[in-house]
Protein backbone atom coordinates (compact mmCIF):
# COMPACT_ATOMS: atom_id res chain seq x y z
CA UNK A 1 0.00 0.00 0.00
CA UNK A 2 0.90 3.62 -1.09
CA UNK A 3 1.01 5.70 2.36
CA UNK A 4 3.26 8.60 1.19
CA UNK A 5 2.91 11.42 -1.14
CA UNK A 6 6.36 11.03 -2.17
CA UNK A 7 5.88 7.96 -3.46
CA UNK A 8 6.78 8.51 -7.61
CA UNK A 9 3.28 7.42 -8.79
CA UNK A 10 1.52 9.64 -6.31
CA UNK A 11 3.52 12.37 -7.32
CA UNK A 12 2.95 11.94 -10.80
CA UNK A 13 -0.66 11.80 -10.49
CA UNK A 14 -0.64 14.87 -8.71
CA UNK A 15 1.46 16.86 -12.20
CA UNK A 16 -0.91 14.98 -14.20
CA UNK A 17 -3.78 16.45 -12.45
CA UNK A 18 -2.81 19.92 -12.13
CA UNK A 19 -0.58 20.23 -15.89
CA UNK A 20 -1.51 19.85 -19.34
CA UNK A 21 1.66 19.83 -20.79
CA UNK A 22 2.78 17.00 -18.75
CA UNK A 23 -0.56 15.36 -19.66
CA UNK A 24 0.62 15.93 -23.49
CA UNK A 25 4.02 15.14 -22.60
CA UNK A 26 3.54 11.00 -21.11
CA UNK A 27 0.36 11.05 -23.58
CA UNK A 28 -1.43 10.39 -20.10
CA UNK A 29 -4.67 11.80 -18.20
CA UNK A 30 -6.18 10.89 -14.80
CA UNK A 31 -10.12 9.95 -15.00
CA UNK A 32 -11.89 9.58 -11.40
CA UNK A 33 -14.26 7.40 -9.97
CA UNK A 34 -14.76 3.70 -10.66
CA UNK A 35 -17.65 4.69 -13.89
CA UNK A 36 -15.16 6.15 -15.77
CA UNK A 37 -12.15 3.94 -14.81
CA UNK A 38 -14.47 0.55 -15.80
CA UNK A 39 -15.50 2.72 -18.57
CA UNK A 40 -11.89 3.25 -19.77
CA UNK A 41 -10.62 -0.06 -19.04
CA UNK A 42 -13.16 -1.44 -20.90
CA UNK A 43 -11.79 1.05 -23.93
CA UNK A 44 -8.65 -1.03 -23.19
CA UNK A 45 -6.99 3.07 -22.57
CA UNK A 46 -5.70 1.88 -19.10
CA UNK A 47 -2.13 1.77 -17.49
CA UNK A 48 -2.23 2.08 -14.07
CA UNK A 49 -5.15 1.61 -11.59
CA UNK A 50 -5.10 3.49 -7.99
CA UNK A 51 -7.56 2.77 -5.37
CA UNK A 52 -8.18 3.72 -2.06
CA UNK A 53 -8.00 1.55 0.96
CA UNK A 54 -11.49 2.36 2.35
CA UNK A 55 -12.71 2.01 -1.26
CA UNK A 56 -11.17 -1.71 -1.56
CA UNK A 57 -12.75 -2.27 1.97
CA UNK A 58 -16.30 -1.67 0.57
CA UNK A 59 -15.69 -3.98 -2.30
CA UNK A 60 -14.43 -6.41 -0.28
CA UNK A 61 -17.35 -6.10 2.71
CA UNK A 62 -20.38 -6.10 -0.30
CA UNK A 63 -18.96 -8.24 -2.65
CA UNK A 64 -21.78 -11.00 -2.28
CA UNK A 65 -24.12 -8.21 -2.71
CA UNK A 66 -26.81 -8.29 -6.07
CA UNK A 67 -26.15 -4.73 -5.93
CA UNK A 68 -24.58 -2.82 -9.21
CA UNK A 69 -24.01 -0.17 -8.61
CA UNK A 70 -19.94 0.36 -10.24
CA UNK A 71 -21.95 1.64 -13.68
CA UNK A 72 -23.25 -1.82 -14.25
CA UNK A 73 -20.91 -4.65 -12.06
CA UNK A 74 -21.22 -5.70 -9.24
CA UNK A 75 -18.61 -6.12 -6.19
CA UNK A 76 -17.41 -9.07 -6.80
CA UNK A 77 -17.09 -8.33 -10.66
CA UNK A 78 -15.17 -5.09 -9.92
CA UNK A 79 -12.75 -6.94 -7.90
CA UNK A 80 -12.05 -9.91 -10.10
CA UNK A 81 -11.31 -7.11 -13.03
CA UNK A 82 -8.89 -5.03 -11.05
CA UNK A 83 -7.27 -8.41 -10.18
CA UNK A 84 -6.52 -9.12 -13.93
CA UNK A 85 -5.95 -5.74 -14.50
CA UNK A 86 -3.76 -4.97 -11.45
CA UNK A 87 -3.87 -2.12 -9.30
CA UNK A 88 -2.26 -0.49 -5.97
CA UNK A 89 -4.14 0.23 -2.94
CA UNK A 90 -3.40 3.56 -1.62
CA UNK A 91 -3.92 4.79 1.98
CA UNK A 92 -7.31 7.18 2.59
CA UNK A 93 -5.27 10.39 3.46
CA UNK A 94 -2.56 10.01 0.20
CA UNK A 95 -6.05 9.42 -2.11
CA UNK A 96 -7.35 12.52 -0.69
CA UNK A 97 -4.59 14.65 -2.02
CA UNK A 98 -4.37 12.78 -5.63
CA UNK A 99 -8.52 13.58 -5.80
CA UNK A 100 -9.59 16.97 -7.74
CA UNK A 101 -13.16 16.39 -6.19
CA UNK A 102 -14.34 17.57 -3.15
CA UNK A 103 -16.23 13.90 -2.16
CA UNK A 104 -13.33 11.49 -3.93
CA UNK A 105 -15.16 8.27 -5.32
CA UNK A 106 -11.77 5.81 -4.30
CA UNK A 107 -10.66 5.12 -7.76
CA UNK A 108 -7.91 6.64 -9.86
CA UNK A 109 -6.93 5.51 -13.37
CA UNK A 110 -4.12 6.80 -16.35
CA UNK A 111 -5.86 6.87 -19.30
CA UNK A 112 -3.80 6.46 -22.89
CA UNK A 113 -4.68 9.89 -25.06
CA UNK A 114 -4.73 8.53 -28.48
CA UNK A 115 -3.20 10.39 -31.48
CA UNK A 116 -6.16 11.46 -33.54
CA UNK A 117 -5.57 13.47 -36.63
CA UNK A 118 -8.20 16.05 -37.78
CA UNK A 119 -8.58 14.26 -40.67
CA UNK A 120 -9.23 11.36 -38.33
CA UNK A 121 -12.49 12.65 -37.07
CA UNK A 122 -13.39 13.78 -40.26
CA UNK A 123 -13.56 10.23 -41.29
CA UNK A 124 -14.49 8.88 -38.09
CA UNK A 125 -18.28 7.49 -38.54
CA UNK A 126 -18.34 7.70 -35.01
CA UNK A 127 -22.21 8.92 -34.44
CA UNK A 128 -23.78 7.70 -37.58
CA UNK A 129 -22.08 4.22 -36.80
CA UNK A 130 -24.11 4.34 -33.30
CA UNK A 131 -26.70 5.61 -35.09
CA UNK A 132 -27.90 3.64 -38.40
CA UNK A 133 -28.17 0.71 -39.17
CA UNK A 134 -28.84 1.62 -42.56
CA UNK A 135 -25.53 1.94 -44.92
CA UNK A 136 -27.17 5.08 -46.79
CA UNK A 137 -26.39 6.94 -43.29
CA UNK A 138 -22.74 6.48 -44.20
CA UNK A 139 -22.86 9.62 -46.14
CA UNK A 140 -23.92 11.64 -43.14
CA UNK A 141 -20.61 13.50 -41.35
CA UNK A 142 -20.97 15.52 -38.25
CA UNK A 143 -18.07 17.48 -36.20
CA UNK A 144 -18.05 20.50 -34.04
CA UNK A 145 -14.91 22.71 -34.09
CA UNK A 146 -14.50 24.48 -31.03
CA UNK A 147 -12.32 28.29 -30.92
CA UNK A 148 -11.17 29.43 -27.55
CA UNK A 149 -13.14 27.81 -25.56
CA UNK A 150 -12.13 28.50 -21.81
CA UNK A 151 -14.23 26.76 -19.54
CA UNK A 152 -13.32 23.16 -19.03
CA UNK A 153 -16.72 22.59 -17.84
CA UNK A 154 -17.93 23.79 -20.98
CA UNK A 155 -15.68 21.72 -22.95
CA UNK A 156 -16.71 18.81 -21.14
CA UNK A 157 -20.29 19.34 -21.78
CA UNK A 158 -19.69 19.90 -25.37
CA UNK A 159 -18.23 16.52 -26.09
CA UNK A 160 -20.97 14.80 -24.10
CA UNK A 161 -23.62 16.40 -26.20
CA UNK A 162 -21.68 16.23 -29.61
CA UNK A 163 -21.60 12.59 -28.87
CA UNK A 164 -25.20 11.92 -27.91
CA UNK A 165 -26.25 13.91 -30.88
CA UNK A 166 -24.13 11.30 -32.89
CA UNK A 167 -22.00 13.56 -34.04
CA UNK A 168 -18.58 12.07 -35.36
CA UNK A 169 -16.35 14.22 -33.10
CA UNK A 170 -14.92 17.46 -32.44
CA UNK A 171 -11.67 19.43 -33.50
CA UNK A 172 -10.02 22.37 -31.00
CA UNK A 173 -7.83 25.00 -31.96
CA UNK A 174 -4.72 25.85 -29.62
CA UNK A 175 -7.09 28.79 -27.59
CA UNK A 176 -9.00 26.21 -26.67
CA UNK A 177 -8.56 24.42 -22.89
CA UNK A 178 -6.85 21.27 -22.16
CA UNK A 179 -9.91 18.48 -22.68
CA UNK A 180 -7.78 16.13 -20.32
CA UNK A 181 -7.96 18.57 -17.68
CA UNK A 182 -9.95 16.72 -14.73
CA UNK A 183 -13.13 19.28 -14.63
CA UNK A 184 -13.81 19.19 -18.53
CA UNK A 185 -12.77 14.91 -18.32
CA UNK A 186 -15.90 14.59 -15.65
CA UNK A 187 -17.92 17.15 -17.02
CA UNK A 188 -18.32 14.63 -20.25
CA UNK A 189 -19.20 11.93 -18.26
CA UNK A 190 -17.16 9.59 -20.12
CA UNK A 191 -17.47 11.05 -23.97
CA UNK A 192 -13.27 12.06 -23.25
CA UNK A 193 -12.74 8.47 -23.52
CA UNK A 194 -15.10 7.37 -26.71
CA UNK A 195 -15.57 10.32 -28.82
CA UNK A 196 -12.80 11.05 -31.45
CA UNK A 197 -11.04 14.79 -31.26
CA UNK A 198 -8.09 16.33 -32.20
CA UNK A 199 -6.31 19.39 -32.26
CA UNK A 200 -5.51 21.99 -34.73
CA UNK A 201 -3.01 24.61 -34.73
CA UNK A 202 -4.84 27.14 -36.13
CA UNK A 203 -8.94 27.67 -36.22
CA UNK A 204 -8.84 28.58 -39.95
CA UNK A 205 -6.58 25.97 -40.76
CA UNK A 206 -8.98 23.47 -39.69
CA UNK A 207 -11.45 24.79 -41.07
CA UNK A 208 -10.06 24.37 -44.73
CA UNK A 209 -8.77 21.08 -43.79
CA UNK A 210 -12.84 20.35 -43.31
CA UNK A 211 -13.67 22.32 -46.31
CA UNK A 212 -10.84 20.45 -48.22
CA UNK A 213 -12.61 17.25 -47.00
CA UNK A 214 -16.16 18.05 -48.90
CA UNK A 215 -17.49 19.71 -45.18
CA UNK A 216 -20.04 22.49 -45.37
CA UNK A 217 -18.48 24.44 -42.26
CA UNK A 218 -21.64 26.90 -40.43
CA UNK A 219 -19.60 29.72 -38.33
CA UNK A 220 -21.92 30.56 -35.33
CA UNK A 221 -22.75 34.59 -35.14
CA UNK A 222 -25.47 37.02 -34.24
CA UNK A 223 -25.48 38.41 -37.30
CA UNK A 224 -25.56 35.00 -39.17
CA UNK A 225 -28.59 33.83 -40.99
CA UNK A 226 -31.62 32.10 -38.85
CA UNK A 227 -31.49 28.36 -38.12
CA UNK A 228 -35.12 28.03 -38.88
CA UNK A 229 -34.09 29.32 -42.84
CA UNK A 230 -31.22 27.23 -42.78
CA UNK A 231 -30.45 23.85 -44.82
CA UNK A 232 -27.76 21.63 -43.27
CA UNK A 233 -25.90 19.69 -46.04
CA UNK A 234 -25.92 16.23 -44.90
CA UNK A 235 -21.62 17.06 -44.14
CA UNK A 236 -21.62 19.34 -42.09
CA UNK A 237 -19.15 21.29 -39.14
CA UNK A 238 -20.22 23.97 -36.97
CA UNK A 239 -17.92 26.65 -35.26
CA UNK A 240 -18.82 27.80 -31.77
CA UNK A 241 -16.68 30.52 -30.56
CA UNK A 242 -14.90 32.01 -27.26
CA UNK A 243 -17.73 32.33 -24.31
CA UNK A 244 -17.64 36.03 -23.97
CA UNK A 245 -15.96 37.03 -27.75
CA UNK A 246 -17.65 34.17 -30.00
CA UNK A 247 -16.04 33.85 -32.96
CA UNK A 248 -12.86 35.92 -34.11
CA UNK A 249 -13.20 37.45 -37.95
CA UNK A 250 -11.01 35.79 -39.23
CA UNK A 251 -12.64 32.19 -38.97
CA UNK A 252 -15.99 33.71 -40.03
CA UNK A 253 -14.34 34.98 -42.77
CA UNK A 254 -13.89 31.04 -43.99
CA UNK A 255 -16.72 29.60 -43.39
CA UNK A 256 -19.23 28.16 -46.01
CA UNK A 257 -22.44 30.01 -43.92
CA UNK A 258 -22.67 31.93 -40.60
CA UNK A 259 -25.95 31.15 -38.56
CA UNK A 260 -27.82 32.37 -35.41
CA UNK A 261 -30.28 30.95 -32.94
CA UNK A 262 -33.29 33.41 -32.84
CA UNK A 263 -33.46 35.13 -29.18
CA UNK A 264 -35.71 37.29 -27.63
CA UNK A 265 -34.32 40.90 -28.15
CA UNK A 266 -33.87 41.27 -24.39
CA UNK A 267 -31.26 38.64 -24.73
CA UNK A 268 -27.96 39.28 -25.30
CA UNK A 269 -27.14 35.58 -25.64
CA UNK A 270 -26.88 32.02 -24.73
CA UNK A 271 -24.42 30.05 -22.58
CA UNK A 272 -21.75 28.55 -25.31
CA UNK A 273 -22.50 24.96 -24.49
CA UNK A 274 -26.56 25.81 -25.13
CA UNK A 275 -25.82 27.20 -28.08
CA UNK A 276 -23.82 24.49 -29.46
CA UNK A 277 -26.40 21.69 -27.81
CA UNK A 278 -29.00 23.95 -29.75
CA UNK A 279 -27.05 23.59 -33.12
CA UNK A 280 -25.76 20.10 -32.99
CA UNK A 281 -29.61 18.49 -32.18
CA UNK A 282 -31.16 20.85 -34.95
CA UNK A 283 -28.74 20.44 -37.48
CA UNK A 284 -28.93 16.45 -36.59
CA UNK A 285 -32.70 15.27 -36.12
CA UNK A 286 -33.73 15.30 -39.50
CA UNK A 287 -30.50 13.43 -40.24
CA UNK A 288 -30.82 10.97 -37.09
CA UNK B 1 -17.35 55.33 3.06
CA UNK B 2 -17.78 52.43 4.39
CA UNK B 3 -14.49 50.92 6.00
CA UNK B 4 -15.64 48.02 8.77
CA UNK B 5 -17.19 44.44 7.77
CA UNK B 6 -18.87 45.67 11.11
CA UNK B 7 -20.91 47.78 9.25
CA UNK B 8 -25.39 46.91 9.59
CA UNK B 9 -25.40 47.13 5.90
CA UNK B 10 -22.08 45.68 5.06
CA UNK B 11 -23.49 42.41 7.25
CA UNK B 12 -26.45 42.38 6.19
CA UNK B 13 -25.52 41.90 2.02
CA UNK B 14 -23.12 39.62 3.07
CA UNK B 15 -26.16 37.64 4.98
CA UNK B 16 -28.03 38.02 2.10
CA UNK B 17 -25.49 36.29 -0.05
CA UNK B 18 -24.84 33.26 2.55
CA UNK B 19 -28.54 32.81 3.07
CA UNK B 20 -31.35 31.90 1.29
CA UNK B 21 -33.82 32.07 4.27
CA UNK B 22 -33.35 35.72 4.58
CA UNK B 23 -33.34 36.57 1.62
CA UNK B 24 -37.02 35.24 1.06
CA UNK B 25 -37.23 37.24 4.57
CA UNK B 26 -36.48 40.48 3.49
CA UNK B 27 -37.54 39.60 -0.48
CA UNK B 28 -34.11 41.09 -1.49
CA UNK B 29 -31.15 39.62 -2.88
CA UNK B 30 -27.61 41.39 -3.91
CA UNK B 31 -26.91 42.02 -7.63
CA UNK B 32 -23.33 42.40 -9.01
CA UNK B 33 -21.59 44.12 -11.73
CA UNK B 34 -22.14 47.32 -12.96
CA UNK B 35 -24.19 45.08 -16.10
CA UNK B 36 -26.68 43.33 -13.63
CA UNK B 37 -26.70 46.60 -11.23
CA UNK B 38 -27.67 48.67 -14.30
CA UNK B 39 -29.96 46.79 -15.89
CA UNK B 40 -31.78 46.27 -12.51
CA UNK B 41 -32.57 50.06 -11.77
CA UNK B 42 -33.62 50.35 -15.56
CA UNK B 43 -36.14 48.19 -14.21
CA UNK B 44 -36.92 49.74 -11.00
CA UNK B 45 -35.78 46.74 -8.98
CA UNK B 46 -32.89 48.23 -7.02
CA UNK B 47 -32.92 49.40 -3.02
CA UNK B 48 -29.38 50.08 -2.34
CA UNK B 49 -26.27 50.63 -4.12
CA UNK B 50 -22.81 49.90 -2.77
CA UNK B 51 -19.71 50.91 -4.58
CA UNK B 52 -15.94 50.48 -4.35
CA UNK B 53 -13.43 52.65 -3.58
CA UNK B 54 -11.58 51.80 -6.87
CA UNK B 55 -14.76 51.68 -8.86
CA UNK B 56 -15.85 54.62 -8.09
CA UNK B 57 -12.15 56.36 -8.78
CA UNK B 58 -12.27 54.38 -12.25
CA UNK B 59 -15.33 56.06 -13.18
CA UNK B 60 -14.00 59.06 -12.36
CA UNK B 61 -11.08 58.59 -13.91
CA UNK B 62 -12.28 57.74 -17.43
CA UNK B 63 -15.52 60.37 -17.21
CA UNK B 64 -14.55 61.69 -20.10
CA UNK B 65 -13.67 58.94 -22.53
CA UNK B 66 -16.13 57.71 -25.14
CA UNK B 67 -16.18 54.22 -24.10
CA UNK B 68 -19.30 52.69 -23.26
CA UNK B 69 -18.17 49.73 -21.84
CA UNK B 70 -20.60 49.92 -19.05
CA UNK B 71 -23.22 47.91 -20.08
CA UNK B 72 -23.36 50.44 -23.03
CA UNK B 73 -23.75 53.57 -21.03
CA UNK B 74 -20.18 55.77 -20.63
CA UNK B 75 -18.55 56.39 -17.22
CA UNK B 76 -20.39 59.62 -16.59
CA UNK B 77 -23.66 58.41 -17.46
CA UNK B 78 -22.92 55.86 -14.87
CA UNK B 79 -21.78 58.51 -12.22
CA UNK B 80 -24.89 60.53 -13.19
CA UNK B 81 -27.07 57.33 -12.71
CA UNK B 82 -25.57 56.34 -9.42
CA UNK B 83 -25.69 60.55 -7.99
CA UNK B 84 -29.31 60.27 -9.22
CA UNK B 85 -30.45 56.72 -7.25
CA UNK B 86 -27.71 57.29 -4.59
CA UNK B 87 -24.90 54.84 -3.06
CA UNK B 88 -22.35 54.38 -0.37
CA UNK B 89 -18.90 53.67 -1.52
CA UNK B 90 -17.20 50.92 0.03
CA UNK B 91 -13.41 50.65 0.86
CA UNK B 92 -11.99 48.11 -1.89
CA UNK B 93 -10.66 46.03 1.61
CA UNK B 94 -14.51 45.78 2.84
CA UNK B 95 -15.92 45.24 -0.71
CA UNK B 96 -13.64 42.14 -0.96
CA UNK B 97 -15.63 40.71 1.43
CA UNK B 98 -18.90 41.68 -0.02
CA UNK B 99 -18.55 39.67 -3.64
CA UNK B 100 -18.86 36.45 -4.16
CA UNK B 101 -16.09 36.57 -7.50
CA UNK B 102 -13.00 36.36 -7.70
CA UNK B 103 -12.34 39.30 -8.97
CA UNK B 104 -14.93 41.60 -8.05
CA UNK B 105 -16.38 44.41 -10.74
CA UNK B 106 -16.66 47.19 -7.91
CA UNK B 107 -20.91 47.25 -7.75
CA UNK B 108 -23.20 45.57 -5.44
CA UNK B 109 -27.11 46.55 -5.53
CA UNK B 110 -29.79 44.61 -3.58
CA UNK B 111 -32.83 44.16 -5.52
CA UNK B 112 -36.34 43.44 -5.15
CA UNK B 113 -37.75 39.86 -5.09
CA UNK B 114 -41.11 40.45 -6.73
CA UNK B 115 -44.45 38.39 -6.06
CA UNK B 116 -45.25 36.25 -8.76
CA UNK B 117 -47.81 33.32 -8.15
CA UNK B 118 -47.92 30.39 -10.71
CA UNK B 119 -51.11 31.84 -12.66
CA UNK B 120 -49.01 35.04 -13.14
CA UNK B 121 -46.43 32.94 -15.07
CA UNK B 122 -48.82 31.12 -16.79
CA UNK B 123 -50.51 34.47 -17.60
CA UNK B 124 -47.44 36.32 -18.24
CA UNK B 125 -47.14 36.48 -22.25
CA UNK B 126 -43.60 37.62 -21.41
CA UNK B 127 -41.78 35.59 -24.08
CA UNK B 128 -44.29 36.49 -26.82
CA UNK B 129 -44.94 39.68 -26.01
CA UNK B 130 -41.10 40.38 -26.88
CA UNK B 131 -40.86 38.26 -29.80
CA UNK B 132 -44.04 38.67 -31.66
CA UNK B 133 -45.67 41.86 -33.00
CA UNK B 134 -49.06 40.26 -34.33
CA UNK B 135 -51.79 39.54 -32.40
CA UNK B 136 -52.19 35.93 -33.24
CA UNK B 137 -49.24 35.04 -31.40
CA UNK B 138 -50.96 35.95 -28.03
CA UNK B 139 -52.40 32.37 -28.13
CA UNK B 140 -48.97 31.19 -27.65
CA UNK B 141 -47.48 30.31 -24.33
CA UNK B 142 -44.36 28.43 -23.08
CA UNK B 143 -43.87 27.21 -19.64
CA UNK B 144 -40.61 26.07 -17.97
CA UNK B 145 -41.45 24.05 -14.41
CA UNK B 146 -38.44 22.64 -12.91
CA UNK B 147 -38.08 19.60 -10.20
CA UNK B 148 -35.59 19.61 -8.11
CA UNK B 149 -32.85 21.45 -10.31
CA UNK B 150 -29.81 21.16 -7.78
CA UNK B 151 -26.78 23.32 -9.00
CA UNK B 152 -27.37 27.02 -9.30
CA UNK B 153 -24.98 27.45 -11.88
CA UNK B 154 -27.69 25.19 -13.82
CA UNK B 155 -30.30 26.70 -13.12
CA UNK B 156 -29.21 30.43 -13.93
CA UNK B 157 -28.75 28.92 -17.58
CA UNK B 158 -31.70 27.51 -17.43
CA UNK B 159 -33.67 30.75 -17.27
CA UNK B 160 -31.10 32.82 -19.36
CA UNK B 161 -32.09 30.08 -22.25
CA UNK B 162 -36.21 30.27 -21.12
CA UNK B 163 -36.02 33.60 -21.73
CA UNK B 164 -34.27 33.51 -25.09
CA UNK B 165 -36.48 31.03 -26.34
CA UNK B 166 -39.32 33.22 -25.78
CA UNK B 167 -40.36 31.20 -22.84
CA UNK B 168 -43.07 32.96 -20.67
CA UNK B 169 -41.75 32.16 -17.66
CA UNK B 170 -40.64 29.42 -15.15
CA UNK B 171 -42.22 27.98 -12.54
CA UNK B 172 -39.94 25.75 -9.74
CA UNK B 173 -40.97 23.58 -6.83
CA UNK B 174 -39.75 23.30 -3.26
CA UNK B 175 -36.63 21.30 -3.89
CA UNK B 176 -35.00 22.96 -6.71
CA UNK B 177 -32.11 25.74 -5.21
CA UNK B 178 -33.09 29.18 -4.64
CA UNK B 179 -33.06 31.35 -7.86
CA UNK B 180 -31.56 34.05 -5.96
CA UNK B 181 -28.64 32.26 -5.03
CA UNK B 182 -25.86 34.69 -6.03
CA UNK B 183 -24.38 31.55 -8.55
CA UNK B 184 -27.34 31.56 -9.99
CA UNK B 185 -27.61 35.14 -10.34
CA UNK B 186 -24.99 35.31 -11.71
CA UNK B 187 -25.14 32.93 -14.87
CA UNK B 188 -28.81 33.90 -15.39
CA UNK B 189 -27.17 36.89 -16.99
CA UNK B 190 -29.79 39.18 -15.84
CA UNK B 191 -32.73 36.89 -16.64
CA UNK B 192 -33.68 36.56 -12.97
CA UNK B 193 -34.35 40.22 -12.93
CA UNK B 194 -36.60 39.97 -15.70
CA UNK B 195 -37.80 36.79 -16.78
CA UNK B 196 -41.42 35.86 -14.48
CA UNK B 197 -41.38 33.37 -12.44
CA UNK B 198 -42.53 31.52 -9.21
CA UNK B 199 -42.46 28.99 -6.46
CA UNK B 200 -45.09 25.92 -6.11
CA UNK B 201 -44.99 24.10 -2.67
CA UNK B 202 -45.49 20.30 -4.76
CA UNK B 203 -44.30 19.52 -8.09
CA UNK B 204 -47.55 17.93 -8.32
CA UNK B 205 -49.77 20.94 -7.87
CA UNK B 206 -47.56 22.85 -10.21
CA UNK B 207 -48.47 20.47 -13.09
CA UNK B 208 -52.22 20.39 -11.82
CA UNK B 209 -52.73 24.04 -11.86
CA UNK B 210 -51.30 24.54 -15.18
CA UNK B 211 -53.22 21.61 -16.90
CA UNK B 212 -56.22 23.28 -15.27
CA UNK B 213 -55.23 26.50 -17.38
CA UNK B 214 -55.26 24.78 -20.42
CA UNK B 215 -51.40 24.07 -20.91
CA UNK B 216 -50.52 20.83 -22.02
CA UNK B 217 -47.57 19.56 -19.81
CA UNK B 218 -44.73 17.65 -21.14
CA UNK B 219 -42.61 15.47 -18.81
CA UNK B 220 -39.09 14.74 -19.95
CA UNK B 221 -37.81 10.95 -19.58
CA UNK B 222 -35.69 8.49 -21.16
CA UNK B 223 -38.20 6.25 -22.12
CA UNK B 224 -40.46 8.88 -23.36
CA UNK B 225 -41.76 9.25 -26.63
CA UNK B 226 -39.19 10.53 -29.34
CA UNK B 227 -39.44 14.63 -29.74
CA UNK B 228 -39.47 14.50 -33.50
CA UNK B 229 -41.89 12.49 -33.05
CA UNK B 230 -43.88 14.95 -30.96
CA UNK B 231 -46.40 17.62 -31.67
CA UNK B 232 -46.22 20.47 -29.44
CA UNK B 233 -49.46 22.66 -28.15
CA UNK B 234 -49.12 26.21 -29.14
CA UNK B 235 -49.68 26.12 -24.63
CA UNK B 236 -47.38 24.07 -23.40
CA UNK B 237 -45.14 23.64 -20.31
CA UNK B 238 -41.94 21.10 -20.17
CA UNK B 239 -41.08 19.66 -16.51
CA UNK B 240 -37.12 18.83 -16.49
CA UNK B 241 -35.86 16.98 -13.73
CA UNK B 242 -33.33 16.26 -11.09
CA UNK B 243 -29.62 15.89 -12.23
CA UNK B 244 -29.04 12.96 -11.79
CA UNK B 245 -32.35 11.32 -10.79
CA UNK B 246 -34.72 12.98 -13.34
CA UNK B 247 -38.34 13.57 -12.46
CA UNK B 248 -40.28 11.65 -10.45
CA UNK B 249 -42.18 9.11 -10.87
CA UNK B 250 -45.46 11.38 -9.31
CA UNK B 251 -44.74 14.10 -11.12
CA UNK B 252 -44.25 11.45 -14.72
CA UNK B 253 -47.63 10.30 -13.97
CA UNK B 254 -49.43 13.67 -13.72
CA UNK B 255 -48.01 14.96 -17.42
CA UNK B 256 -50.04 15.30 -20.31
CA UNK B 257 -46.96 13.14 -22.62
CA UNK B 258 -43.97 12.56 -21.67
CA UNK B 259 -40.95 13.24 -24.10
CA UNK B 260 -37.58 12.31 -24.57
CA UNK B 261 -34.19 13.61 -26.54
CA UNK B 262 -32.97 10.88 -29.54
CA UNK B 263 -29.43 10.03 -28.24
CA UNK B 264 -26.48 8.08 -29.54
CA UNK B 265 -26.93 4.76 -27.94
CA UNK B 266 -23.39 5.03 -25.94
CA UNK B 267 -24.28 8.11 -24.22
CA UNK B 268 -25.88 7.37 -20.55
CA UNK B 269 -28.04 11.16 -20.66
CA UNK B 270 -27.56 14.82 -21.14
CA UNK B 271 -26.24 17.62 -18.42
CA UNK B 272 -30.08 18.98 -17.40
CA UNK B 273 -29.17 22.55 -18.59
CA UNK B 274 -28.81 21.35 -22.18
CA UNK B 275 -31.44 19.15 -22.45
CA UNK B 276 -33.78 22.15 -21.08
CA UNK B 277 -32.31 23.69 -23.78
CA UNK B 278 -32.38 21.66 -26.72
CA UNK B 279 -36.51 20.85 -25.99
CA UNK B 280 -37.57 24.86 -25.57
CA UNK B 281 -35.58 25.46 -28.75
CA UNK B 282 -37.01 22.54 -30.43
CA UNK B 283 -40.71 23.14 -29.60
CA UNK B 284 -40.42 27.21 -30.12
CA UNK B 285 -38.93 27.31 -33.18
CA UNK B 286 -42.28 26.40 -35.11
CA UNK B 287 -43.86 29.24 -33.47
CA UNK B 288 -40.95 32.10 -32.65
Amino acid sequence: MIESTNNSHIKNIIKLMKNGKERRKQKLYPVEGPKMVLEALKLGLVNEIYISERALEGLNYEKDSANNRYAGFSCDEVLKILRENGYETVSDKVFKELSDTVTPQGMIALADIRDTSVKDVIYSQYGVKHFCDDICCMSVSRILILEDIQDPGNLGTMLRTAEAAGFNGVIINKGTVDPYNPKAVRSSMGAVLRLPFSYGEDICDIIEECRNCGITVYGTHLQGNDIRKTEYKPCSAFVIGNESKGMSERAKALCDYTIRIPMNPVSESLNAGIAAGIIMYHSSLKFL
